[in-house]
């Protein structure tokens, strides 16, 4: 049955606005930055327009009471502890959040942990503005990525402050166990770590059920300020927004003096996009999940037929795709080779951390037709 | 002749998503945050409806390029030289702009002039992160606001680093002309100091003519950096965005440096908003000039004949009214007063900076009905 994401066409996403279509020449694919090729939800656009009958002036800048409200029922679904309002912070856009958070609750010079490989903000938001970060690589296992407890404890010092965590895991598309963040609780309530969990792909998961990390008891939600936004979900990193939550108001305090003033306030479309998607968004969102977990049985399909020398393990959330390269003679510069020969362009594995060449990073969340050809171009340069 | 702008009614301006109108309780008159109370130029909403049909991914992050050609034409056109495209850089707001300057063009505990009434923020951006205020007093002269220049050289010590000035001046609505700018920035040269010029009213001059500091001459700017941005021409504070310009665009990375990864990018919305006003916003703006104009000889003549003991001299620019109740008994807690005796909500004086208590400044953006109702209970409760 043919669906309306298959319609999705490389002429009409190669607009000037976009930032993914216009990076390489018009002949390449581009399956790299995290969004979309699908339009958005109707019922997004459609407040949307509405909005724009109103006023566009100052939004409530002490954060929307409304969407606060529906921030706070839907983290209260997840588990949480009831959030305090001060707990509670909207920021424009993710990234951001990142920054702030490790500006407000380390120290130059001091350590934060994280798991490799990883969303590159994560490691750029430690690095520049002087702090350290302790990579703790992945286990890559025949099942698929997996924690290295032994060396998560050998990497904590005395200057280690924070764990900067990515929960679903960006770009390996983990869902984190309730076991495993479990385990991950005791071990930085054990010393005395602040968590940061960025749940900004929570919603986009495919297979078994997301945790979030907060939810698992008062003590770790005390160290934990949890991360989200609508832009992964409803792809609409065009209109950016986030929010920083925290049970403990006192972290979300660190954040907002860190950062004072240089943070802007998001804007009333945004925040009319989050609450319209956190009403209205399911259908449209269930429509996606569908649509992603056809074309990940696709991916994995077409890998395993013609190119088993490419390692993967499909992803649990995200559109994301972590491929290992490395069997083939070209992986040294696995990004050039794939961009020159197939005209695909992908995110490359070494800005993902140390120790990922020969890595890349595959968006699957395109039309079926235009995965297919990208797949059949990587097929083709590599044979 | 009845005016469009006669139609604004508060009942549709007291929605939940306008922060001006929610503050205070229904029955005040908020003239206080500076957003106008006139619908959005139809050019403008006409070309966001228009981009609502088009994907909503990431915008170009290195800063839109149609948007960048349109500023620098527009600083062309202000007799600025050609602006080096590293020496752009867009933000997601004005008051972001402000905080970066003073943190990538200042270190700690050192001293930052700016010239008094002045925009809270300004005051805030100089304290929050460590930096010391001199604030230089305008002189209160019969003809209007004026700088005092002995106050300005008196004020220097080997601390100084930076002149955080604005033009046009809010509260008072200056217009700088030409010599006072080429005294201040011979001032500037002379004392090797940096200048912040946040020009965000530019557009908004009902008398005389806008000179922009850094179109004086190659010296000046090599030392400036310029804040601008649409949300006071096109009433658009809600679609936060703005830009840092220098000749020098070693000012702007230091700007960049200071703020990496916490500064968010403007959405893409807001991008389109700034594009079409800057193409097609001059009769819109047209208009509102024509009717700010008359707001402002409407409220002179009526302090004048009905509350003589206000001091004011009508802005040059701006939709701003600095007003000093001084005379009154009451005047110590005048913004208290009038917030509660004639239910109209200002801004306080003492934010402005130290020595304003007494001052309230009034925005006239509105319809002539909600202004007039305003001074009339205004005229009562003081009577
Ligand atoms: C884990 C994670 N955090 C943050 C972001 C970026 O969020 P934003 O665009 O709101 O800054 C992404 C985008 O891919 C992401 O994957
Ligand atoms: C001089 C000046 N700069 C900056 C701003 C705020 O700009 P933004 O809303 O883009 O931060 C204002 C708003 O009144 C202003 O008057």
């Amino acid at each position: 049955m043919p669906h309306l994401f298959d319609d999705v066409r490389p002429e009409d996403l190669r607009h000037a606005d976009s930032y993914k279509w216009t990076t390489h020449p018009a002949e390449v694919l581009p399956l790299w930055v995290a969004d979309m090729d699908f339009p958005v939800a109707e019922e997004i656009t459609d407040a949307l327009h509405r909005r724009l009958t109103r006023s566009v002036g100052y939004p409530q800048l002490q954060g929307d009471p409304a969407l606060l409200d529906l921030l706070a029922a839907r983290q209260t679904a997840r588990g949480h502890p009831d959030l305090p309002r001060e707990g509670m912070w909207l920021l424009p856009g993710v990234v951001p959040g990142l920054y702030a958070s490790v500006l407000g609750l380390t120290g130059p010079g001091e350590e934060v942990l994280t798991h490799t490989p990883i969303y590159p903000p994560f490691l750029s938001a430690i690095e520049d503005h002087g702090r350290r970060t302790r990579p703790v690589p992945l286990l890559q296992q025949e099942s698929g990525w997996e924690i290295d407890w032994g060396a998560l404890e050998d990497s904590v010092t005395p200057a280690t402050r924070l764990l900067l965590f990515c929960s679903p895991h960006n770009p390996t598309g983990r869902v984190w166990t309730r076991e495993e963040l479990e385990r991950l609780g005791e071990f930085a309530l054990r010393h005395r770590l602040w968590v940061v969990s960025d749940e900004l792909h929570a919603d986009l998961v495919l297979d078994g059920e997301f945790v979030s990390l907060a939810s698992l008891g008062a003590d770790i939600a005390q160290r934990t300020v949890t991360l989200t936004g609508p832009c992964k979900t409803f792809n609409t990193a065009g209109l950016p927004i986030g929010a920083a939550m925290s049970a403990n108001p006192a972290l979300i305090a660190r954040l907002q003096l860190a950062t004072r003033g240089v943070m802007a306030h998001p804007g009333a479309l945004s925040i009319e996009m989050w609450r319209a998607g956190l009403t209205h968004g399911e259908r449209w969102l269930g429509e996606v999940l569908d649509y992603l977990k056809g074309n990940r049985e696709f991916l994995a399909q077409e890998l395993r037929h013609n190119l088993p020398e490419v390692r993967f393990t499909p992803p649990q959330a995200t559109y994301l795709a972590w491929l290992d390269f490395r069997a083939f003679r070209w992986s040294d510069e696995a990004y050039e080779f794939l961009l020159r020969e197939a005209r695909v362009g992908l995110n490359n594995g070494p800005t993902f951390g140390p120790g990922y060449q020969g890595f890349l990073r595959l968006n699957f969340a395109t039309s079926r037709a235009v995965l297919q050809e990208a797949l059949a171009r990587i097929v083709h340069a590599a044979s």
